[in-house]
């Protein structure tokens, strides 16, 4: 890397590529301690202790890979102290790079910012998406995310399978002669994800009114004749990209109140998909479906304690991160952009009737959509 | 909650508690999109939005669960203006609880962090860790960390059983008729920590060269007569504590290099452990391991574009992070205090040799120590 002569501005990432998906994006190595990565004069560049160092040079797609021990030394020469850390390494490169400006991303660590500041250094922080490029998937990334939704249906694939094969015996589900818990249903779920080369992470099977809070994982028996979701959102243990799906079903009767909850979200799902294409908002697509539940008769509201009807967003971008940007909600009043990826996951909450959630995810083109996801729609298991 | 007349400090939390320990610990219950909490007047309070409000209602351990929606209103009116975000419900809270201070952790985000001190709010950012407490885990948590390596030797075992079964054709080995590669046994792994309970990430399982980069998760057929490293630290569903266990296994025929180096990681693992107790240093912990090793023949240096020899620290707390407070390195020069938990895991890593890591985990007592995790330290599957 040539080093200037004239003052320039350098992206600053300060992390663990395994908690932070935007390091992971620019490094594209998983490193489970937080490190120094710099994007400067069009090249990117990471700061890695021995541990690191080896494995850095043979997997990251760096364009430069400093060894932490080097600066260190450098640190401790250039400022004559002994005890040195991330703020006096990032002082050094601002030296040998002539850096007189750090952008960071909004949720960079406040101590260390603080501590730059204090040496006099300037930060920057991006408002927003710090690699807005990030949004816009390229065919490698829909490839990864395909995939990833290909070990959600594996996994829901796994539910309903289970499901079929339950005796209803009074008020419960028996498999393999044992009850068929919340508990259990996501082990089989889970352990699919992970044939399919995916990491699960709280998926949820609930049922009943635990499905009615929609984070709700899941605990207990479940019951016949109760609404049941399946949520199921891992990450591709390959490249961090993950899938999205959620489907309900449920095992024995379902009553007319059941049925008509199910074919309205069912329908709000059409109808929103029926919608996605470039330029349209996010909030455009979650009003279509506000208004079609407000029509068919299903208010939302807060009782009590709680929340009734439809009370979270219609989508949201997927990729590195499980929620990331576009979302799909009423706040998001800029038109899609080309090439994004987003879940359309309307639901209905009520207590008494049941959950439904119905969820897919989408990639955004210029007059509809591409699923990325696939599994059928058939929900009664009797 | 008494809102105060007198101004007050408050501890101010901003994240996901899926990927923030301290979240986490602080609010007891997994929530995948960032929220705000606080800790004032000696309660914590949390603020959710209808997605989540009746799910930490019923699941959070918070003294008070607040309506996002409900702040969202109030400082719309406050502030006469529609756009409202984390900054201006912050405000809100501070002016109702009459809160001049707000203590962050160094993670805490910066964007939120500058929005807040533009508001005129005061930022103090508390170094090192934000909840000290947490290093030092009660008889309750003791119980998550067995068994969370109680999952890890569950995963350790299934390798090793996978390796007894491998036949060995030429430089290969075959389990059921098919080649044994790193990602299949990792999958073995993987796979029998999710039936005991935990979630498992990056599993090493590398042999050979691979080995010997120690973060090296490992990739391709796995080869008899060479050292195969199996690291797992996977992470329970239910309560977010970790395993960390790691045993060196090797199919076949040792060498006599090979030999020596195990015994001698596994006299340094001894020679540490035997040092463990409150008060004594992770520096000189450490420092034991590395004269150990020296004394033994084996020099760490760097060649080339890697290290060889001992390279990482000699072992890290384990708790709700995988790595956390205290350090058992030549940094931490802080005595170990009572009831905290630490691995220790010295390796050695020689391309050509091979590289070898034993890692258990154990809690620091008065004069020595509790395990935590128990596995058998024999390795050589012939």
């Amino acid at each position: 890397m040539n080093k200037q002569a004239t003052a320039q501005s350098a992206r600053l990432l300060y992390g663990s590529s395994e908690y932070n998906a935007d390091i992971l994006y620019f490094s594209k190595v998983f490193v489970p301690d937080a490190f120094i990565a710099l994007e400067v004069g069009g090249k990117r560049l990471g700061v890695f202790g021995a541990l690191e160092y080896g494995r850095m040079v043979k997997e990251s797609k760096l364009d430069l890979v400093l060894s932490l021990e080097e600066y260190q030394e450098k640190a401790k020469e250039l400022f004559r102290k002994k005890g040195v850390g991330p703020t006096e390494i990032i002082r050094v490169l601002a030296k040998e790079y002539n850096i007189n400006n750090f952008l960071v991303a909004e949720n960079f660590p406040v101590g260390l910012a603080f501590d730059l500041k204090k040496a006099r250094l300037h930060i920057q922080v991006i408002k927003g998406p710090f690699f807005p490029e990030r949004e816009i998937k390229s065919k490698a990334e829909v490839l990864e995310l395909k995939q990833g939704n290909a070990a959600s249906a594996v996994g829901i694939r796994a539910a309903e399978e289970a499901l079929r094969h339950t005796i209803i015996k009074g008020n419960q589900l028996y498999l393999d002669g044992k009850v068929l818990s919340s508990q259990r249903l996501r082990g089989l779920v889970d352990i699919a994800c992970l044939q399919a080369g995916a990491i699960p992470h709280n998926t949820i099977v609930a049922g009943g009114g635990q499905a009615c809070d929609p984070h709700c994982i899941g605990s207990g028996p479940l019951r016949p004749n109760e609404l049941i979701i399946v949520d199921v959102f891992p990450r591709l243990t390959t490249s961090g990209y993950h899938g999205d799906m959620t489907r309900t079903f449920l095992r024995g009767k379902a009553t007319e109140a059941q049925e008509k909850l199910v074919s309205t979200v069912q329908e709000a799902q059409k109808k929103a998909l029926s919608k996605v294409k470039e330029g349209i908002t996010g909030a455009e697509i979650h009003g279509i479906v506000v208004d079609y539940f407000i029509k068919s008769g299903f208010i939302t509201k807060k009782v009590n304690n709680h929340y009734e009807g439809f009370f979270h967003g219609t989508g949201h971008g997927l990729g590195l991160d499980v929620h990331e940007a576009p979302r799909v909600n009423a706040s998001n009043k800029e038109g899609l952009k080309l090439d994004t990826v987003v879940t359309v996951e309307p639901g209905l909450y009520y207590p008494g009737v049941g959950g439904c959630r119905i969820e897919d995810v989408v990639q955004v083109k210029r007059n509809g959509y591409e699923m990325l996801s696939n599994y059928h729609y058939a929900w009664q298991i009797d």
